[in-house]
């Protein structure tokens, strides 16, 4: 079968890999149906994390069920899958906590199962996946060809943005600002008003992505950033920051810029992959009086709500996709992603 | 009258200085019952931080209303009044969220009031009070002297204390570690129960402060520190770690084991000042879902509904006294608590 293989910097290639076959009796082989490329695929991709040797890439996924192991009693051939950007058995301590992402027995795609045996990553044909009834969840039917980008969103970037709605306390009567307009930042504003909050200022310069987020719910969007960011958003809630702060980058100035964002006593949620500058301002944390929380998004805790809300269509966080490729055209969709051309690509085996 | 005067590292006075009058129509003067000694004293009395010039000192106390400015229509003369170791307008957007300590007009005792006129602190034997409607709260009749030293921690350790809970989400079904065995994490173990966890650890070496805990409802004590610490914590936690920590120390150790006892989506509520070298791990942060939250204590926030657990005798905080001296003898107070021979000293007019 196909997949994606990262060779080093801005080195992508679509190969010829082994077709997945079930090694254990808690696996299940799924066709992949959608794929997609996520804005940390383009850490390695840039070469800001090392790529030590070729290794295959992509971590969300929808498919359907080719076969399973003998001990999978809760999924079967032909169940349509969302697969979590991380494996965990749903069953431990820190899942049942929710945390799914500090499952004991975890695992990530294109990395290693508890047995040290390969486990493939989610830009290919077909996926290997270990702890199955702990990682998938099955839709109850067989969705319309129209809601697939959306179940796809549920495998990282709507779980994600999500994650990060929670952990800022997003909700009735709070006031939001959404830092981060890649796909995350935009799924944070849809998540944002999911939760009740009835004011969200989105903070974009770009306009595709600011239709996206007005879309989403966005009542106000500030293209000012650093100081005069701050004073915008201030101007826009009566002179004081927002109750909540959702940081969707990761880098020191857009943490910086969450923080600064947020009133005495508020909280940032932040889910961007904190990169190499990226710190918390202890002092001015305290302060304020600022809360920091948030992290790699248990997304599977949250798959069951968000997925009942995307079939219902309640919310429509497949709209994020803005370009689709098919897999042969991996490299060009890293390109678009990279030049941010595009928000977040769609790959069809 | 008679106040402490620091002049630099270990040079504490009890000096005659001006008797206080009112300046403002806004202002009180309030005559000392008990004042003490904070563990952030100890900052400028060990030369951590600079004493440029010689100042007041204190901000804790709790006294009787003399005289009020024509403004002041809540209090009268003879009030016995708690002050919280930061002055609040109680009506600004910030006092009005409960983050009293980020008042637009806020300020501090020893600092300047906002016509900068200067403010007297705590250890003296009057006070005069800017927005005395604001900052102070009066007890409903005069307390017995036996209730002296319980209405005193509301000044600041039992609030801050409580502020730390609270950050952490300490509550009921939730298991909580306390970092830090002074006047102020002993006074989170009486918070966190109050709040209703059931099982509270408190990490302290000291048999004295390990007695307070105890009786502040302490359900284990640790002795370990740093990753003997954490494990212990996690044995007796049935293999992972803590729901709620509260970080009630400061330092880079301190809030190094606070993170460390947290579970995976677990909280950690900090109180104390940060210390030069206190940080916040993001990576490890981000990794565990562990979120960091509290700052500099809300005290006035919290003080209604301290005061009237206190006055019932549901909670009994004054027991972090654990030595009283007259004022003249602040300089053993200073000494006692520097050297940890005492856990707070209280200190009479």
């Amino acid at each position: 079968m196909l997949a994606t293989v990262i060779h080093g910097p801005r080195d992508i290639r679509v190969e010829e890999v082994p077709d997945p076959v079930l090694h254990l009796p808690t696996d299940a082989v799924v066709r992949v149906v959608a794929s997609c490329v996520c804005g940390s695929d383009l850490w390695p991709y840039r070469g800001v994390t090392e790529t030590e040797e070729p290794g295959r890439i992509g971590h969300e996924f929808v498919g359907v069920v080719e076969d399973v192991g003998a001990e999978v009693s809760t999924l079967r051939a032909g169940d349509f899958v969302i697969a979590p950007f991380a494996l965990s058995d749903n069953t431990c301590a820190h899942c049942r906590n929710g945390v799914h992402t500090s499952c004991e027995r975890g695992a990530w795609w294109g990395g290693e199962d508890e047995y040290d045996l390969p486990i493939d990553a989610g830009q290919g044909q077909a996926v290997r996946v270990p702890m199955a009834e702990g990682t998938l969840v099955a839709t109850p039917d067989m969705p319309d060809p129209g809601q697939v980008p959306g179940l796809l969103t549920l495998s990282d970037v709507m779980g994600t943005g999500h994650h990060a709605a929670v952990a800022a306390g997003a909700g009735p009567g709070r006031t939001v600002v959404v830092v981060g307009d890649g796909a995350v930042g935009l799924c944070g504003v849809l998540a944002a008003r999911r939760l009740g909050a009835e004011r969200v200022i989105a903070m974009s310069r770009h306009a595709d992505r600011q239709a996206v987020a007005r879309e989403f719910g966005a009542t106000d969007v500030v293209e000012e950033r650093g100081y005069e960011g701050v004073a915008r958003v201030e101007d826009l809630l009566g002179g004081i920051g927002a109750d909540a702060v959702l940081e969707c980058v990761g880098t020191k100035e857009s943490m910086q810029q969450a923080i600064d964002a947020a009133r005495p006593g508020g909280r940032v949620g932040y889910v961007g992959v904190p990169s190499g500058g990226a710190e918390l301002p202890i002092r001015q944390l305290f302060g304020k009086n600022v809360s920091v929380g948030g992290g790699v998004a248990p997304v599977r805790a949250y798959l069951e709500e968000l997925l009942a809300d995307t079939l219902s269509g309640a919310i429509d966080p497949g709209r994020v996709f803005d370009l689709e490729l098919p897999l042969e055209k991996a490299p060009e969709a890293y390109e678009a992603m990279d030049e941010r051309r595009a928000i977040k690509v769609l790959l069809r085996p």
